[in-house]
């Protein structure tokens, strides 16, 4: 299987360079892809501004994107008070609450909706809808919700549950040995409620550990930016919800997962492992899969162009 | 001229209102807004990020709104090494040169364009050109390369120079006595090569003075929120070195002022003084003003719903 998405993706990227060559030679050219309207949801720690170069090639594609920042990222952060304190208080900062843990699946369902709703209104029709990594849980529960708003639901190397399974039985499992985010975890999720990452750290074994669990391929400076945007709490009860996802609702949106194959933090193992419970749970509306030379956070941080032009395959 | 702009604002607000009514009732409605793109260039320490509500409102309205980084900001931010070394030495941070102090207003004008490009290739119009406070700058000397890529030129109480005269020069002025900002920055920019800002300081008093330079009417766990996202070095060239604008090229472009009443960083004062040296430089293109009860930055924070519908009126 993983050779036949391979070949997808060859035949992807064959098929723009031959458009490009058609429009410049007068020969028969590809069908213009349509007119989308893209909605970002980022994965745990990132926020709105993870997808700005990624929506900058969108925009030169000719179509609308929007990402939003869930609750307890980007501009909706809230911060353990020991973070900012320095030199790191590491008890305290591994057991203080987390501002974030009341916030649940329902709370992030919501604002995807809501920003879904705001480009309905403005004039979209259903919109292709991107999760990236725990956003996968959010997405479902979106679709099952409000199928009809969504033209294609795009997994980013994100969890696809299947129904009634949390994601952090995902992150558990044996298809995700080599994952490389539990090491740079500062405190029990169970006790604080959320997933703390130190991402003000100036430890450059602990930066190192925690650049190669999502960005390996970046430089230390870009990675500076990216943990610079980045919070420490990952609110833990989207990890742990399970989702009811039914044939009818989830299931009959189309639906595409865009893998990458250097990903620490879900392993490629696993990306394939959810694919196939998830074609196996609707065997008629099978997912669309692109494969990309990217780790988890990779494809928009270092390579917008040819996530850009990967959406732009699979919204169709 | 401060009360007739104020006249201008209720006008406005009253047709929004007037519109909102006449569609419910069946009554004769104002005309439809014109579909808009909207570029944003935010200010100095910001990024991409901090417009992410206003676009959401603006894909709302049926608009395409994409923002940027700039160099040394967002995804492109640099760090000195002291900024994340805590405690901070405070000589160290003093005196460190800036990693962006080799960042000049040309590569901000590029960056700019760049993402105008992007928008028009996607088929695009002129567009919306936002800039907030030192993108005011970047803005202007955008306008003057390129007036035929720009609708309107949209300052959001953002510098608004004369030909020749650099920001510096109005941070300076009579006009802008109560400045806050000068009260935060914590090296000497002409050492450093960067105006310098401690956003990760846990001192009360400075997080208190810093709050109330930008964004006074937050509370503080949203201003924790956004001076998370923000970089500690704006670089200083942009500052320092004059546009020529002409009234050929820049002085042709459609221009607005959106006025924020309560800024502590570009004074009610010196934004008043900026608007009549422009209108006494094109007497024939006269500024279109809006002001807003808002702060240097707390339109697009706390009052997105309120900045997005002045853009759509000052976009036409």
């Amino acid at each position: 299987m993983q050779k036949n998405r391979r070949q997808f993706l060859q035949l992807a990227s064959a098929g723009a360079v031959g458009a490009t060559l058609a429009s410049c030679a007068g020969m028969p050219t590809a069908p213009e892809p349509k007119q989308r309207t893209f909605v970002f949801s980022h994965g745990a720690f990132y926020g709105a501004w993870a997808f700005q170069p990624t929506i900058e090639q969108l925009v030169a594609r000719g179509h609308r994107a929007v990402a939003l920042d869930l609750p307890g990222h980007g501009l909706n952060a809230r911060f353990p008070s020991s973070y900012f304190q320095r030199p790191l208080d590491n008890a305290k900062f591994g057991t203080e609450p987390s501002p974030s843990a009341s916030i649940t699946l329902e709370d992030n369902v919501k604002a995807v909706v809501k920003t879904i709703d705001a480009a309905m209104k403005g004039g979209s029709g259903p919109v292709v809808l991107v999760g990236h990594s725990m956003s996968g849980v959010i997405i479902s529960a979106v679709a099952e919700k409000h199928p009809e708003k969504i033209a294609k639901l795009v997994y980013l190397t994100a969890f696809l549950p299947k129904s009634g399974v949390p994601a952090i039985a995902y992150i558990q499992s044996p298809e995700n040995k080599g994952d490389k985010v539990g090491a740079v975890i500062k405190a029990d999720p169970a006790k604080v409620g959320a997933i703390r990452v130190d991402q003000n750290s100036t430890d450059p074994t602990y930066v190192r550990a925690n650049k190669d669990a999502f960005a390996g391929e970046l430089d230390d400076a870009a990675w500076r930016a990216v943990s610079n945007l980045t919070v420490p709490d990952a609110p833990i009860q989207p990890f742990v919800t399970p989702v009811t996802l039914t044939v009818e609702k989830w299931g009959r949106v189309p639906r595409a997962y865009i893998q990458c194959n250097w990903d620490n933090a879900i392993r490629p193992a696993l990306q394939e492992k959810m694919i196939d419970d998830a074609d196996a749970a609707t065997p008629n509306n099978k997912t669309q899969v692109v494969a990309l030379d990217a780790s988890h956070s990779g494809a928009f941080l270092s390579d917008p162009k040819g996530l850009a032009a990967a959406l732009e395959e699979v919204a169709g």
